[in-house]
């Protein structure tokens, strides 16, 4: 799989990097991300592996192959209701490699630590890091720790590596969608981001949003297990929500999806919050959903497989892929019309995760 | 490997984690990162693989083993004589993976960028990694980008995670040396530590002391053809210097370690800057020598072997493994006296890689 593959641009057309300092939009998973790839990182580190873009890499060994899949997590505030960046930078990385159709193996750990960040907070963090690894039955099993001064960083920062191993034909990717799939989306949208930023901007709500973050990896075997190699695409709608995380997906595959409002399940609270915040549930980050595109055919035996886990129980077939408009993401309204679910140039949320 | 592996602590006595916020020192590989790490992340993150405290892991796959390190870097400048941050991030892991005696397969890399970061420079530092990684031989085969406000970082941070393949009983390990042990040093001390220095206190020499930043692969490769299985042990001597490694060594083995000053490789550059900032040359940092720990009977053909290739031109016997005085490392001086050459408390130069 590591060689041969063609460079798939995820954003058709995307910007050209017209600016000539690092902006925050730069970090958003969106357009403006995109360039800043395209044109700073693959010119130098191009090969035709980090070359396919997709969350992670998939290494033959002679001896099997790896999944590989890489991320720091910068989320501010460090702590918030339903998790904190440790548990976020278990579960970010392990479910990266799970939408990679791989079964984890291990994790490693880097650490950027601010100078005067007290150290209860620290060992806190670290003990949700380690609870979060041993629930999912993943060992972290190297790491590093550096220390800048203050003012250098924003408390501390977490890179994990995650390395699974592919078994078989199980082999999910962004590329595989095929018009006529549907697309299923294994529960409610939108609760990580809220929950950031009614924190961030101090407001409470009646029933307080937590985050969804969660090991995914229990939902991938379902499906392993209920349809097998026909799962097509495996995503978790993390930084830029489900609205890009299916733009990618569309571009990729070069077909066009389709979206259906009524059927995409955004709980009243977070609705409520992006209406206050002014954002749009579609682009919000999810730390415990994925997007699992199969064949129409084998929807239901999906949809059964997902609904059978908790994580998964309000799990929805929410839209369709499509011939039609290939490349494009459209909403089809509550009201009956429709409307293009673009990738954002920039920023939403920034520092969500 | 992974299983049944004693926790042996790298440093003893140890000071307990006597402060309450997180201090540079605690970045430094001395002491104080020592109980850092025993009492805030083992308890938590803590399994025999962690536990073994070595600067990667070893992951039995079922399908052959793999090497895996992981390292952030924070070296500022990020520019300097002989190299920069990202030639820095691709050697410093490359090399780690080595030490294991494994052969790097990937990398992956993992960037955290300051807003305001000049993409010019951002572009010349991805350039230079590619170029290194290229050189190697060895992809970058994924990555990740995040991006934070200003003054939330300090230019860029990169972490990189490597992976490797264990092949046949080629397993250098700190905890192999035995006494009689000739202990090898490839190449002159202090160039990286001081390069940094210079450019951070300002300070101009007659001939300007460069990074010695580089690959070690092809040492190890030579050392695995010329020697194989006996070496016993391999290690870069980074943070902390030659003194930190071979105090880890020593504790690890649970041996005493002679070094003659004599005969280890100080260029009169690097000594004499070090008596203008104060430092001792053993504690300075190195980012491309290794330090080898191989039967007194095949110290020439190691010896040999390291001259053989440019990078190991300078490779002396620079020491020896006693039994005396297990854990402690004792310098006998030109003068024909000694001292213990302990472990330090915290950091004698912050943020060097």
């Amino acid at each position: 799989m590591a060689d041969g593959i063609a460079v798939v641009s995820p954003v058709c057309p995307a910007p050209l990097l017209t600016v000539d300092r690092v902006q925050l939009g730069h970090g958003s998973g969106g357009k403006m991300s995109a360039a800043l790839l395209r044109e700073c990182f693959l010119p130098h580190l191009g090969n035709p592996v980090l070359a396919r873009l997709a969350d992670g890499a998939v290494v033959a060994t002679g001896a099997g192959e790896l999944a590989i899949s890489t991320d720091t997590f910068v989320v501010s505030p460090l702590e918030f209701p339903g998790g904190d960046i440790g548990a976020l930078a278990v579960h970010g990385t392990l479910n990266d490699v799970a939408m990679m159709g791989a079964r984890p193996l291990c994790l490693t750990a880097g650490f950027v630590l601010e100078e005067g960040l007290p150290i209860e907070r620290l060992e806190r963090i670290v003990r949700s890091m380690g609870a979060s690894a041993r629930a999912a039955g993943v060992p972290v099993v190297t790491g590093d720790t550096k220390v800048v001064e203050r003012g250098k960083a924003d408390g501390l920062y977490i890179n994990t590596t995650g390395i699974g191993l592919l078994d078989g034909d199980f082999r999910p990717g962004p590329e595989r969608a095929r018009s006529g799939d549907a697309v299923l989306v294994s529960g409610p949208l939108g609760r990580h981001g809220i929950a950031i930023m009614a924190v961030r901007e101090g407001i409470a709500f009646e029933s307080p949003v937590e985050s969804d973050t969660a090991c995914l990896v229990p939902l991938v075997e379902a499906l392993r297990t209920a349809v097998g190699p026909e799962v097509r695409v495996l995503r978790d709608p993390t930084r830029g929500g489900l609205a890009s995380a299916l733009n990618e997906i569309a571009a990729a595959s070069r077909v066009g999806i389709e979206l259906d409002e009524g059927a995409t399940p955004v709980p009243a609270e977070v609705a409520g919050a992006c209406e206050m915040l002014g954002l749009d549930p579609l682009y919000v980050a999810n730390e415990g959903v994925l997007v699992a595109i199969v064949p129409a055919g084998r929807a239901s035996s999906a949809l059964e497989a997902l609904r059978a886990h908790p994580l998964g129980a309000a799990a929805a077939v929410a839209g369709r892929v499509v011939a039609a408009h290939p490349g494009l993401v459209v909403l089809r309204t509550r009201l009956g019309g429709s409307r293009v679910v673009d990738l954002l140039p920039g920023d939403q949320l920034p520092r969500i995760c």
